[in-house]
């Protein structure tokens, strides 16, 4: 009955074109046993409040069963994160807020209520790949602007752009420990950026998985400080607190909760899960503010020591700036270097894993091959120098080969 | 600089349409104190098993912190699954078991998978709203069948439906305890429907929440158990062990895994989280059998409960049929009653409700106005026939008013 010959896997048009992803690789290969790896932007699982977290689960399953119900979105954590935004500089309602499993979902939701097929987008030249895969399904047009390495997005750029082109869907903006570039916005950019949204009514989506990491001192307010109708929130909780728990939320104009609630629902029931009530109930408990103390400390050390890692082993032509924020460095390395070609000797010779910065280019412009994004945030300051001085023989070792040839 | 006249709140185009989903306004109202619900099919809060749960939860945060770190999708829960669809009666390998946060995830990845903006689609004519959800924002031409309330989807009209019109990207089916019409699909049926797939080359989603809860002889195998190539399997813990927990699987052509890994990894990143540790734990246990063999038990004594005050309660010119498996009855009341005038009634009156059965209208045909919905797992024994006498009540008054008017 069946014709073997003809049969295909079926597959939607723009599925056809997927490829399979730097970062997933990745997390496969970090997971190996005996690769020192800078890729992934993994918190430290060792810092992890795991004793807070038994205390939290073990209270919501003894004072409600109903937490492995299904109900609807949880009040009681939004209210938290209202507190919480305070901290980041913002005044929001808990309308305005709305939950999510972590920031990729939120990116992903918003974009779908915001993007028609085939329409515009803006991002950053390099930018979070995770967004690039949010993006693909709907084959967009993508304007990218430059970003620069003290100030962050180029504002003016973008400005001529929107002058220039037709109309986009959003603009994606991380403005704090930006990824790949580690850089935060400056103030005035964030007034500029703000600004432009608001006369050319392109809503920004703004990714903040760092915002909360910040190192000599405080962050400046987020970009939704400045606008609460053009500007789209997306926080998480995977970076502050753990990633497994897969808790996150968006802040946004309270008219598109409805809209949103639908599309969650669509995606994965639009429901409180049971991890949601954990995180309400260690918020509740008011070891947050304790705790972000305790990872800045230890986050700023480690960056430190991957500062002076990079200063003790590292070619003198390579150049970077010590991050204020997040959990990446971003290193440019002497021209004749191809950090695709270094992965895989360091993988190889030297069991050491990073991102060649190019991975994250979304811009049709041919992008630098000699850059590397390196994290801070997974290793100890001990494996930090191990793997640095690894990175740097790769280094040496490749300069001799490239001398010779 | 912005000019507040000219703002609007930008959107998609599909998402101008989004309206607000009967679902979630029930999950909402059901959440509201003192009201008797039998419209949504929550599985029963106090028959899950907290203490186990417990367990499985401390055991895994002591065993291992890395549980709520950013990792690969567990490898220990797939086997699992491998076991468990061999309860189904299905054989699959490791390699064809795909991860997800539950079978609405499921559905939407799938969707996503094979279906193109404008595309086509069969579903039945009276099928699960949230699938009709997932199919949204796509736009697609819905092709409709008819279900027969004893043997399931009318498997003839489907074949001339592929026969005559653009080839569909996939079909819709709850092969059993179907919602929500409760009805199994016969032998016959499954291996029909099977044959068509092959022949027309459509994949088939395949959605089975209630497959394991069946009541007097356990299930016949799904459709998967008869072609590993075309059939798309949905499966979920959450009727059996909890919503609140969020783990799901698909059973899966092994060549479409990795375009899927890329799809879930862009909606919540393609990671195990906390929770499915603990549901790999408890699993390992081997504690599930018994659990299944109790829930069983105790729904199929809510589902009698429900038939007799169905009996008891409810006018001479209602029909239904005890179902045989999942959560559900459905019920044609007679033609003069309106379910959507009524349910207004119920709640008002009686505090009391269901979901009327044009709710789940796909069809551009006219719907009957006399059918609902209702659930048997979520409400007690005693609940149950209180529930129904309140319901009966309102169906008397009801009569009462036709006559008068």
């Amino acid at each position: 009955m069946s014709n073997p010959v003809l049969t295909r896997s079926p597959r939607a048009a723009w599925a056809r074109t997927i490829e399979r992803s730097v970062l997933q690789e990745m997390l496969e290969a970090s997971a190996k046993p005996g690769i020192l790896s800078f890729a992934l932007g993994l918190p430290a699982a060792e810092l992890f409040p795991i004793e807070e977290y038994r205390q939290s689960l073990n209270r919501v399953l003894s004072a409600n069963p109903r937490s492995l119900q299904y109900g609807p979105p949880l009040q009681s954590l939004r209210k938290q994160i209202v507190k919480l935004m305070e901290l980041r500089g913002v005044r929001c309602s808990e309308e305005q807020v709305f939950l999510t499993a972590g920031a990729q979902q939120g990116a992903h939701m918003l974009t779908r209520l915001l993007l028609d097929p085939g329409g515009c987008v803006v991002t950053e030249e390099l930018t979070y790949p995770g967004f690039q895969q949010v993006l693909q399904p709907y084959r967009p047009r993508v304007l990218s602007v430059s970003t620069d390495r003290g100030t962050g997005m180029n504002v003016d750029e973008l400005e001529r752009l929107l002058n220039s082109a037709e109309r986009p869907s959003l603009i994606y903006s991380v403005t704090d420990g930006h990824n790949p570039l580690s850089v935060s916005m400056s103030l005035e950019k964030r007034q500029q950026l703000v600004q432009l949204a608001r006369r050319y009514q392109v809503p920004i989506i703004e990714d903040d998985p760092y915002g909360f990491l910040w190192y000599e001192k405080k962050s400046l307010p987020p970009l939704r400080a400045f606008d609460e109708k053009w500007v789209y929130y997306v926080g998480t909780f995977s970076k502050m607190l753990a990633p497994g728990l897969r808790a996150g939320w968006i802040v946004m104009p309270e008219e598109l909760v409805a809209p949103l609630s639908v599309i969650k629902e669509s995606i994965d029931i639009n429901m409180a899960p049971f991890t949601q009530h954990v995180v309400a109930d260690y918020l509740a408990t008011g070891h947050l503010e304790k705790h972000l103390d305790m990872l800045r400390h230890e986050y700023s050390a480690r960056r430190d020591a991957l500062h002076l890692a990079l200063q003790e082993y590292f070619p003198s032509g390579a150049v970077w700036q010590r991050p204020t924020n997040g959990v990446f460095f971003w290193v440019e390395l002497p021209e004749d270097v191809d950090t695709g070609d270094l992965l895989h000797v360091a993988i190889e010779t030297e069991k050491v894993a990073f991102i060649p910065g190019f991975a994250f280019n979304t811009s049709a412009k041919p992008c630098a091959r000699n850059t590397m994004r390196l994290n801070f945030s997974h290793n100890s300051v001990e494996l930090i120098a191990e793997g640095i001085a690894r990175l740097g023989r790769c280094l040496k070792r490749h300069s001799l080969v490239s001398v010779k040839m």
